[in-house]
């Protein structure tokens, strides 16, 4: 069948085109950005095996996408449910709702005391000024699961980003511990690291699932270097509010954020339904 | 006109009541978390007065909106442009753009001595580790603007929590200092502020304009007293994708952050135009 | 309070702009377009007022305003129900749902009987080959609630345009009246007199709440006359899809269905909140 | 890899498997309605082929989508463009714009040149009260494009039902026509046959992708048998508006449309990236 080059299959078409020069090209280092509930729409195993293969360089992504990367490196499963669901019965069944699945409070509860006593084993001096991908590194020395991103990212050497680590059921943990202990989680040198990963790169790439502060750390750090040389954003958010999260990339290149118009587009849509296809399709066209 | 109490009117009406009611009864204390392009949507003013009027004890916003209303009260005004421009001509001419509005190179180049010059007046003691709302204090002290929130806030004794600060083009001069002084802006010491303000309170009202960051840290730092009493969300990102900025409040009930379904509702609209409206409505229904 | 001319509140002021002149100058001929539940949704009286004040010359609708529209003037009061109940249990109930409102059974069936009734007593030759707007003006002559659309438009001599009506709860009755009886419901005809009323009218005025065929249909008309001079849509579908619902008026310029880029604007969100509100803004401009 | 059972993932495929139930269960009656740009946007010759290998008896769909299997059939090759084109130019150039393509005036001419040397061909008394799926056959007869949908459903048999065939470039044609000759369209007679077609049958199932006129008929036509056994849609449209294209699935049992909630999913998402991707997972599944 010949490729639609209009509406959205040819944006999907063009998406897998970039990924694969993206994937292909050794000038490229490719970060991957990744909000919403990515990790437990089934995105881990697909992201796990990209970092494998080298084709990942760096994760930047929400404290949410990391605590059910931990959660289910515990052992836990997320349960099957509904949208519709009464969410008080819920509350007293202990049971959380993310649309329709649901996290179960003793999963959080395990979660807890896994962290404090990670956390424990990492050296006070360490803690008193430590950035999120180090802190998460720390972690996946620690976690014994092939599928886990954490872990993988460890043994790749490759840096997990979460910026806003804080902000999450795992956050929350260090915010407790933080009450007690010391710790000090910051932000500005993680930006350093990534600033400093990307500036003298021959070309740097992004695959954008989601908005947030994800998106926009691994864009803005991108600056200091003139922009990405090429960005692929799968979103269901849309442009008119003018909020970051559903902007066009297009208007990243007046930011300086994005090199040129050539090498970008947006996939309407939801990142755990396309982004398993795009990704074959990009691997497709490489052979 | 009958009221009438079904669809987006219904929704829009729910909500009107229950701001009044968070307004009026004083046993509320009460928060607005912001998201998107809201100060340079025009609604800096009209926050700022109910700050003034004692309606909000609380801002949890994004780094974005604490830099546009610095830009504003140093003088900078927003060009009107256009969604259709071409960015890389923007580029150029020193113009970034948001949506239909530009941002000019400049103003942010006067923004950026303009940080420097504060954060050099603070001692480096207090540098050391600072939390946003803190920072933003110091701030609000050394700006003289009476339409500015930071300087409403400080004036005001009002906290304005920025989580993600250093996500922002002022979170660019936060870590370009950092490079040569010392500077810590520790998340944890926000949310502790967060939780003690909240904690002991006989009831907590959240007026939720966006999503983000900023939705989920005022959400989840009620947790520690059960959950908020009165919720209002003004949103056009949905809720299929699973994302916490779409989800609905209902959803956040089964994670112990909202207390029960009774006072809350979404209005699904852009806060820019919806937010004014809802105001005036609620306050009228005081009179 | 300055005027804000971008984002959400600049294209709302746009259009409150626009409408006030399309409102004023006498040399305008407006019509409103409206799909989706805008009649239940509460803005059925301000459509009759505005058609009263003579500010709307023409209506074009799904059939599923008119049903509704007609069932309130049968006495029939919509139930306020609830968007997540469950559809089995209110189907057995004699309810059916629409998002958060309920309607009876018992009021369709009693729609069914007025309607043939209503059938009956037109001229056989009339309804061998009638148009959308000559039949409701039939129904409103027979139509005894001052709130009634359908009724201040045939009082008016404003033609109600409904090219769907077929595709209706209405429209059923329609079909089962049409086995036994002569009935041919020509939409051919709808569109000669949308052509002929707008042909040689100086300037044409539209306002697009909701897309599908009311906006089309009104569009395409005026591609005889070389477009439209004014044109103010709410909708909150989307651009990205391609589809004409969400279409942006601009597209329409290259369509002819819409003369310059000068007099329209897209205002995103659910019209039940924003026409109101954007009706008040108008006629205030109009003082 | 486990499949994964929840959130749009979980949605899609859920999706795959009520669909080859649908294609492999021969006591089933596939129905596919189809609006929005689907034709144009690549899905012709899928759902060309869906109809060859008899897994789809009845297609439902805007007259736009017909217009551009004809123009197609016609040897037109619709222009890759650009979705922020100036309309005042593309309009002086003659062409007209669907986001990101161009059609060209000229092709539009020679369509209407054609309808009218076919409606000339087709007997007078015929042309007096034809239904929109008897009209398109007559049309089939007459095409010579075996990529073409509306050929394949004649030689086929299978019914394309266009009630709002007039609201389309392809329905201009049919206007002016029926000024000079004698030319009625009669929706209520495709009602007739849908019903007539579906009232028996074992089993319905129905493919929606996009909303409008075409999900609404095909829906409403089912409520004489209690509504249908199996529904799968795929929309980005969303349901807070209580307008019918966005409507959950679920809403349409309260109205009989739909038999129970066990076989009926939504993905939410552009048709044209997700239909063949879901085609495909469903044939899979059927080896």
């Amino acid at each position: 069948m010949e490729a639609v080059k209009v509406l959205g299959s040819g944006r999907f078409g063009k998406a897998a085109k970039i990924l694969a020069e993206m994937f292909q090209d050794k000038s490229y280092m490719n970060f991957i950005s990744i909000a919403g509930p990515l990790v437990p729409g089934g995105l881990r195993v697909i992201i796990r095996d990209l970092v494998n293969a080298g084709h990942i360089s760096g994760i930047v992504t929400t404290g949410s996408n990391v605590t059910h990367d931990m959660l289910e490196a515990l052992g836990h499963r997320h349960v099957v449910g509904s949208e519709s669901a009464d969410d008080s019965i819920l509350r007293k069944r202990g049971l959380s709702r993310i649309y329709d699945l649901y996290v179960t409070q003793k999963s959080i509860e395990i979660l807890e005391k896994r962290t404090y006593r990670i956390l424990d084993s990492i050296p006070e001096s360490q803690r008193r000024d430590i950035a999120s991908y180090e802190l998460l590194w720390e972690f996946g020395k620690r976690i014994h699961d092939s599928n886990s991103l954490v872990r993988t990212a460890q043994l790749r050497g490759t840096p997990i980003f979460c910026p806003g680590i804080f902000d999450s059921m795992l956050g929350l943990n260090l915010w407790t511990y933080s009450r007690l202990h010391p710790l000090v989680v910051n932000p500005l040198k993680d930006f350093s690291k990534l600033v400093d990963m990307t500036y003298e790169r021959k070309k740097v790439g992004v695959l954008i699932l989601g908005g947030g502060m994800p998106k926009h750390q691994v864009l803005i750090a991108n600056t200091y270097r003139g922009g990405v040389d090429a960005a692929i954003q799968i979103t269901l958010d849309r442009a008119d509010g003018g909020g970051f999260s559903g902007a066009p990339l297009e208007e990243a290149i007046s930011w300086g954020k994005i090199k040129s118009p050539k090498k970008l587009v947006t996939v309407v849509g939801d990142a755990t339904i396309i982004f398993p296809f795009l990704t074959v399709a990009a691997l497709e066209r490489m052979k």
